[in-house]
């Protein structure tokens, strides 16, 4: 094998822990939006805010410790996190949003 | 129990698996960055782009049919790993500049 072979077989291994690690992020995702809509309907049916501002600045503040530890960009964690957290907050708005009693005038 | 001490004791046991989500994935994103580390390296070492857009495209069309499939939202996914793959592009440029022979005249 040459060393461009090796190069390249080392590169094709690597990729495939790539992948590997993408998909098990797109499944853990996945399930963390499961839990993020029990979440949304809990607080719709009991009327409770979709924001917690101090729930969220504890998540910020142990992920980033955590991101730091691990050796990850505390900064692009934070970016994904508040990505992430924003569609939780939408989802939880268009739950609230459904259930609310439809009280208003179609003509209003 | 009564049932708003029932809903905050439900919303504690979801915000505990959130918490441990979110500390898996921000350990599987460290280990992707240490994986893309070694690519970064093994291409600099063999002045190999640190771009290949192909091997992108693939990977995008990957991970989307796979979130459709666990119920992730494709553009959120989508978003995330454009974020993520940027970040480490940029770290691999950092590592082929900081491998390149200083050549430079100081003063140009």
């Amino acid at each position: 094998m040459s060393d461009m072979e090796k190069v390249r077989a080392r590169l094709g291994e690597l990729r495939v822990s790539i992948d590997n690690i993408d998909s098990a992020l797109v499944h853990m995702l996945a399930e963390r939006f499961r839990r993020t809509h029990e979440v949304g309907v809990l607080k719709a049916e009991h009327g409770m805010p979709a924001l917690d501002a101090a729930r969220e600045a504890e998540q910020v503040a142990r992920l980033s410790a955590l991101a730091e530890r691990s050796g990850l960009d505390p900064d692009l964690m934070k970016k994904i996190f508040q990505m992430v957290v924003e569609k939780a907050r939408m989802n939880h708005r268009a739950i609230a949003e459904e259930r609310r009693p439809a009280t208003r005038d179609e003509n209003a």
